[in-house]
């Protein structure tokens, strides 16, 4: 594991996948946008929470990775809220510009073909 | 990898973890509210798509799960998306009930301290 300076105590409350990180929903702060999902180990957390800049882990480049940094689309956090089991987190942040690297406000934007929806929600009325 | 019936156009545009699993966040379709963040495999995605259930790969039984099945909490599914690399889903979702095993309506209700935001938002201004 890396160095970290967070906090002890919140530290053992996560639940780290094998290779030590936590998956972190980011969500445009009171809207229905989840822009993107990225990763934290321990101190992208710490970076995260005593910075208010979206600090991720870069499981591709093996570097930590402040969120506009370079792109000029910066993350300004709200909230960080850790889930249920400890194994994710939901950050609210101010995204300034597009989220995705393609320039796409979300990077959730590959609709995948829905085929059993129409049946199950006429049976509910 | 377990075997799976998902559409091979579709399983070729996925980048999954050395698990297999792609992170699936859960959003209640409409609203500002993401509920929960799960796992799902291949199967588990064809079977969302074509069921129109949520259905997960759990991590910790090694199975799959369908939402509500056990607990009458149920997903009733709207679209799913892929993100931009492959690696996370978003899933809409009408969710019955709490989707939290605790009973709270979302799994993400641990607030985390974010200390540096004051500074980094009034420098904005």
């Amino acid at each position: 594991a890396r160095p970290s300076h967070l906090d002890p105590a919140i530290a053992a409350r996560l639940r780290r996948t094998s290779d030590g990180l936590l998956a972190a929903v980011v969500r445009q702060y009171g809207s229905t946008e989840v822009l993107m999902l990225a990763w934290m180990d321990d101190e992208a957390l710490h970076r995260t929470l005593t910075t208010g800049r979206a600090t991720y882990w870069s499981r591709s480049r093996g570097e930590y990775w402040v969120k506009g940094a370079t792109s000029g689309h910066h993350q300004y956090v709200r909230a960080v809220a850790l889930d249920c089991d400890g194994d994710a987190l939901l950050v609210d942040v101010d995204q300034v510009g597009p989220a995705c690297h393609t320039g796409r406000r979300t990077c959730f934007h590959n609709n995948l073909p829905v085929t059993g929806v129409s049946g199950e929600r006429q049976a509910r009325s």
